[in-house]
């Protein structure tokens, strides 16, 4: 015995967001039939509309809506020449986070894995030297996660750009600001020592 | 900085599920987005779909998109003259995983708690009078949660079938099959040594 089928279809439908089982999907569904109809009705609306409309900027392939996003559309983030590669549209926001970065980005959507058949075009490489051409960059900073395909990413754009003559950089690696040297580890604390800096 | 407009309102939709804060719906809807925007598709039409035509059962008042749910509508279940009292649709499900219980189910949709101002009106115990009146019931097993609501729930039901002089069993409460006595609070104990049989 199982729900009626409708309930059914809705807690086989919740089980497509990550991390959610059947378990949780049974507990969501009835949670928002019993106390959040509406809740609910604006989930479903939502949903709809930004799966339908929400598509990458034609500049900088992160996920908007609109035709560019609002960082490719302010001209003040020309100014400075720097082009920030990021993996993914939670690594923009990360970065902006800092308030220091005023360049502009490119959004990878992903890293090289050519295991799982991901190679320079699926990450948008083609449009990223279209874009290197066309506008005056003058320093293109690295800030691919560093794993070992986003380090692989790295160097693979770092070769592009060494062919074009611009200046590429990564992103320091080492010991994370309030952490404790006992409990990072030894690759981290190699990468830490291998970057200091006279003070 | 925040993500696009559409993007930023559907990670605040998804915190209206249960159990989802800040971090989890933005993960939610950039998975939704980069890979399985047909599953969301589908999520967004059920949701829709259920929210609208998912009401209760006439008779046991558990969720159901049809005027009557499957127990209610099976001629067979109504043969043993048992009508089982549980607190929500899902404990139905769990009492129906032993394939022992054959009679009907009464879905009180939550507790009496004065405190939250849920009365006897609102866990449908009017339509329970109404039921006992119309239909020959010979045993109500009262199989709401042992919570203290629980128990003030079954006492009050308790009562009502006084009345009306209909036999009203109460579940046992006692140590879990496949528990060890060690780790079985006190309470629970009691309860088992207070509810002992020959053996």
């Amino acid at each position: 015995m199982s729900f009626s089928p409708l309930i059914n279809e809705l807690i086989t439908a919740l089980k497509c967001l990550p991390g959610v089982g059947a378990k949780s999907a049974q507990r969501m569904a009835f949670a928002l039939l019993e106390r959040n109809r509406d809740g609910a009705m604006t989930l479903s609306k939502v949903l709809h509309d930004a799966m339908e409309h929400v598509s990458h900027c034609e500049h900088c392939r992160t996920f908007t809506e609109a035709r560019l996003c609002k960082i490719c559309e302010n001209p003040m983030r020309s100014e400075t020449g720097q082009l920030c590669i990021v993996e993914s549209p939670q690594d923009v926001l990360a970065v902006e986070q800092t308030s220091e970065y005023k360049g502009k980005y490119f959004v990878l959507m992903g890293h090289l894995s050519p295991i799982d058949g991901i190679g320079p075009a699926e990450i948008g490489l083609t449009e990223l030297v279209q874009l290197l051409d066309r506008e005056s960059i003058q320093e293109v900073i690295l800030a691919t996660n560093p794993t070992v395909e986003g380090e692989a990413t790295a160097h693979y754009i770092g070769q592009i750009c060494r062919e074009k003559q611009i200046k590429a950089t990564r992103i320091a690696h080492g010991v994370p600001v309030g952490g404790e040297l006992e409990y990072i580890d030894g690759n981290t604390i190699s990468h830490a020592f291998a970057g200091r800096r006279p003070v």
